[in-house]
C-alpha cells in the first residue's frame, strides 16, 4: 500500500437467494439463485459503465474494470473507491486527470466475453509488449492447482449461473478465488486485487471455468500471469493470442483430464 | 419483405480450425477450435462497435444488434447490409436520420452476459410496455423442443466455447438455430432473423444453452416470445424480469429433467 492508503467501502454482499421451482414431475424443489445488481462507476463524478455484478468484491472488480480499460494509469493515482448499494453506484476518486478519458471510451469493443465484453483502446494493438516467459508445468502442478480449488466454486455448486477465476502458486496454493455472473467481472476483480496487493502475475497460475475467448487471454497477458487454465475450451483467437505473447494454456482442465493448447515445450507429463 | 427488397450479403464463414493439442499423457489430439474474428458495424458510415463473433450470421448479427439496441426503429429503414471480411466490417445503409444515435450511444450498460455485453438505452425503464402472455405448456412440449435440437448444437458438440440459441414453434418444430462465441451474439442473430422475416415472437419458444442473466431474459422480452427454455441456470434478476413480463421460464432443462422458474399456472406436467 502507498503512504496515503486508500480509502475503500468493504461492500460485498452475500448474493444467494432461496428459491422454489417446479420440476418435471410438477414437485416444489429448493433452489438457489445467484443474486445480480447493477452497479455504476463514476471516475472523478464521471459516468463510465454500468456493471452487471453479483456484488461479491464491488470494489475490487472496480479497481480492475479501471486498470483493464486503461481509465487509471496507477493504482497511486487512486484515492477512494466507495460503493453505495442504495444508489447501486460506487464513486472513484483519483489523484489524475480525466481529460483523457473521453478519448480512451469513445473506440468500443463489444467483445465475447460473459460478463463485461467491452473493451476500449487499442488493446490488440499493444499485444507484442505483453509477453511472457511460460514456466515448465508438470501434469502433477495442473492437478495440484484443480485439487486445491475443490473447495471454492461454491456458488457455482450451490446455485449455477456463475463463472469462477482463481490466482494460484505455483505449488497449487489458491490466493485469491472470486465468482462473479460474468467471467470478466471474475476477473476484473483479481485484476483489481494484484492491482492494489502490488502483485506480480510473474510466477502464478490463473484458472478460470469460463472459456477462453481473445479478451480473456488478453486479459491474463495483461497481469503477466504466464500459465491459464480453463475448465472450458478455447476459440482459435484465444489461442493466437496465447501463441503470440507465449502464454502456456491448458485448457478442458477437469478431473483426472486436461487438454495443453500452447507451451507444449514446457510440458512435463 | 418491402417492395424494395434490403440488398445483403451472404458472407457466413465456416468458422472450425483443426488443431492439435497435448493431452495429458502429452499425446497429440485432433481439436477442432471455434474462430471468432472482429465485425465493426458502420451505420451510414457511423462507427458503432466491434463485436466478436464466429461469424456464421454476420448479416442477422448486424440487423439483430441494430434493432436490440434500439438504433434502428424499423426493418423497412435499411437499405443494405454489406459484410466484407477483408476489413472486418459491415456498412449498414438507412433511410433514417443518425442525429439520435448519439444520444443513444451515451448511456452505455456492461452486462453480465457472454458476448455482446452492452445495451445502450433505458431498456429496464420500459420493462412493463413488454408484457407477453405465457401459453400453458406441458412436459412434453419441453422434452420436443429438446428433442427436435439434438440435430443442431453441432459447433457445440464439435469444438465448444460456443452458445447456441434455437427459435422453435410450439409442436417442437425448429425455424431457426444460430450458434456464435457469445450467447448475445447469438439471439442477437435470431431477433434480426425475426425482424427480417417479419416473424411474431408470439406462438414461440425461446431455446438458450446460455444462463438466463438479465439481459438474457430481456432480449426474449423484447422478442416478445412468450416462454423461455435454458440447459443453464438464472440469476435472480433474470427471475424477475421475467415474472414482470409474465414469460414462462424453464432451466437447466436437459434430458429428461428441467425445472419452471416462472409461470407455475401454465404448465401441466
Amino acid at each position: 500500500m502507498a503512504n496515503a492508503p486508500i480509502v475503500m467501502t468493504n461492500a460485498g454482499i452475500d448474493a444467494l437467494y432461496s428459491f422454489q421451482a417446479l420440476d418435471e414431475h410438477g414437485e416444489y424443489r429448493d433452489i438457489a439463485l445467484t443474486g445480480e445488481r447493477p452497479l455504476t462507476i463514476y471516475l472523478d463524478k464521471r459516468e463510465i459503465v454500468t456493471l452487471m455484478t453479483m456484488g461479491a468484491q464491488p470494489e475490487l472488480l472496480t479497481l480492475g474494470y479501471l486498470r483493464n480499460q486503461g481509465l487509471v494509469a496507477e493504482i497511486e493515482d487512486v484515492i477512494a473507491v466507495q460503493v453505495d448499494w442504495d444508489v447501486e453506484a460506487v464513486a472513484v476518486t483519483t489523484r489524475q486527470q480525466v481529460s483523457n478519458v473521453d478519448a480512451k471510451l469513445t473506440k468500443r469493443t463489444v467483445t465475447s466475453g460473459c460478463g463485461q465484453g467491452t473493451m476500449f483502446g487499442d488493446v490488440m494493438a499493444s499485444l507484442a509488449q505483453l509477453s511472457v516467459t511460460c514456466p515448465s508445468f508438470s501434469s502433477d502442478l495442473i492437478y495440484q492447482v484443480l485439487s486445491g480449488l475443490q473447495d471454492y466454486n461454491q456458488m457455482y455448486k450451490t446455485a449455477g449461473a456463475v463463472h469462477g477465476c482463481a490466482l494460484c502458486s505455483m505449488d497449487g496454493k489458491v490466493d485469491i478465488f472470486v465468482e462473479d455472473v460474468g467471467r470478466h467481472n471474475a476477473v476484473d476483480a483479481i485484476s483489481g486485487w494484484m492491482w492494489l496487493e502490488k502483485m506480480s502475475g510473474k510466477n502464478k497460475v490463473f484458472y478460470t471455468t469460463g472459456r477462453l475467448t481473445s479478451e480473456m487471454v488478453i486479459k491474463v497477458a495483461q497481469m503477466a500471469v504466464p500459465l491459464l487454465l480453463s475448465r472450458s475450451g478455447a476459440t482459435e483467437m484465444g489461442l493466437q493470442i496465447a501463441q503470440q505473447t507465449g502464454i502456456g494454456l491448458v485448457a478442458r482442465a477437469k478431473g483426472k483430464h486436461f487438454l495443453v493448447f500452447n507451451g507444449f515445450e514446457y510440458f512435463r507429463k
